[in-house]
């Protein structure tokens, strides 16, 4: 399967987002432009929080954002989520991307960082989160 | 869950794409532009197919195309794929795909339909699938 | 003019949409995305339907798409429609698209395929269509 | 039929481009960026200074454009061409763009301007063109 | 530092528009897009038309553009705006774009041209510029 | 002129990136998307640490960013580095954005966060950079 790296942390962890890099996505180098990828994790995480929290959630800071391995045209990008902190409004995100490599099964850590979100209401300002949460409880969604 | 609609054929078969609809994919009427849809649709479809031949896989033909319910911005949509039939050089796949209604479990089937791809080698005329499939063998990918 | 292919066809069609394909519309094998090509036809025959309806029109299905002739970078696109039939609320297209080959006349069919729509009303309910519509009596649309 | 403002001109030239406007193009203000519409202009000129000479053409001068009147999202774009001018490498197309307006036969100049380009050769210099031509000759092209 | 070229220009000018050109920008030949070099002066002149306006301005004439150099994929575009004519209701913008040459200091003119913008009001009509201006006033702004 | 808050970090920081938000960047809830301004400062570091190096450089790592204020549809975004270390083969840029409210001279910081980078050769292989560089020799650039 070729999955060696990232598959402890991923069997545990959500798919938020799988794509496919397109050549429009490269760089001057020819290689998948690393904003690329930082944009699909933004979206990944912001989508879990949303999807935890019910409401709007805005980005307020991305920490330890570590880039493993350049991805190329046609490869598939995957990245997983895992809430790994809830405060009384804000929501983190662990996110990590792994390629497949085209045509092929084989796996690699693309990326991986927290991401942290601060829900909000219609008025645009922060809104207590009402939900509980323990980090113990987590596990793998359902959801295929 | 909200799931009910498409849950039993998704169970069985391969997340290929999950993305979140943008604006930018909107048509005049301010809904998710069905040309987009069906890209997504086939860039699943192909990634399926190539996944299975490990070469190069052209898109020949699509039949029975659906719509059965429109997109809006901030939906996320799954295309789910699955081989339905592998002949000497040519690999039929079924997708489907399906939205969760933006920051909701929800869930509702969007289109459906048949993608049929020919195999071809470096030298861009059509090679000999040498794998065997059986349509009764087939489960669901083990990865996430 | 090398137009020999699709002339027949073309000549008492009309023209929806005329594009060069871009690099930023390649797959990772270099060729024209299928999805992109698909996109451009969904586009025009949506245009025709609602040209006729005089409302909004929805993609309900897409039948026998076939895919003829890759297209290349820097190719002219050409989009060709004709109303094949017209049912209470619903207008089935058929399309046709024709690549001009970059700097040439050589011309060739690139896919053909029918395309559903309903026509829906400002309440988003299918709304019967009051024009009548003979299939004998279409002709090449005068303008250019 | 509507078309009586482009009309005359529009009847002995060549339609060059034929584009919906999509939301993507969009500006601040919702209107169709400007940008868009010379984009698509400098695209038709060069199709069209390209299928004269056979070869690589650069834009070396946009003279006199003129904005007549805005585009809005869902409305087609026509862009007729027309050469007026060859000189030993250069060649001068007139480009005119019409709008249709959205589900209706109404049409509406939206620009007009020339376009100067220059043959290249492969070695990226000026080419002489060996084709003659004469503005008295110059009629629509049959295709449609 | 290679600037030889534009440099006296440049020195009293408005810096409005700084990117970098992606191959998702590139034409056929492999060249950056001549449309996209004028969609981003007419971007760059827009925007500084509205900053002296203070309101919506509309491109209503782009004149004697002219192509001085080509972009290749990975160079910073600049374009540099000065205001040239102010009427009752319209502003003249020259406008010029730069490109260093991506990983060097090297710079050379791409293009240069003359936009004219209307102000208009929230009606839509065209609106009288009430701020005085005085081309012997002009200087740099003093920002970055 | 409102760029109260910015100004003193700005004035002795390079201004690598300046473009305008467009609504194809907006996220589902209209702002725009955090991760096409993600994009924007990796690519204004990316510039800033190849025009150092002379050489390719790849994003390793994005550390402490954080996002101050969102963004409007038509705002200006200004991307400003500064480099901030230089290893043996790494370059580290602190990058920090600004918004221009559309059509005012408010400024607004947006996001601020470090950027790590490798350079690497021909190869694919880290490479010594051989420059030397002292922090408080660092000046602004002299051109505009």
């Amino acid at each position: 399967m070729g999955k060696t790296e990232p598959s402890d942390w991923a069997t545990d962890a959500h798919l938020a987002v799988r794509v496919v890099a397109m050549r429009r996505d490269t760089n001057a180098a020819g290689d998948i432009f690393g904003g690329w990828v930082a944009s699909q994790m933004d979206l990944a995480a912001s989508t879990a929080a949303e999807g935890f929290a019910g409401c709007k959630c805005v980005t307020v800071a991305i920490n330890g954002m570590v880039f493993h391995h350049p991805m190329a045209v046609g490869d598939e990008l995957n990245v997983y989520t895992r809430i790994v902190k809830v405060g009384r409004t804000s929501i983190t995100i662990c996110a990590e991307s792994v390629r497949r490599i085209r045509r092929t099964n084989i796996r690699q850590k693309v990326t991986s960082g927290n991401f942290v979100f601060v829900a909000v209401g219609e008025d645009g300002r922060p809104q207590t989160l009402d939900k509980e949460w323990h980090l113990a409880d987590q596990k793998a969604p359902p959801e295929n």
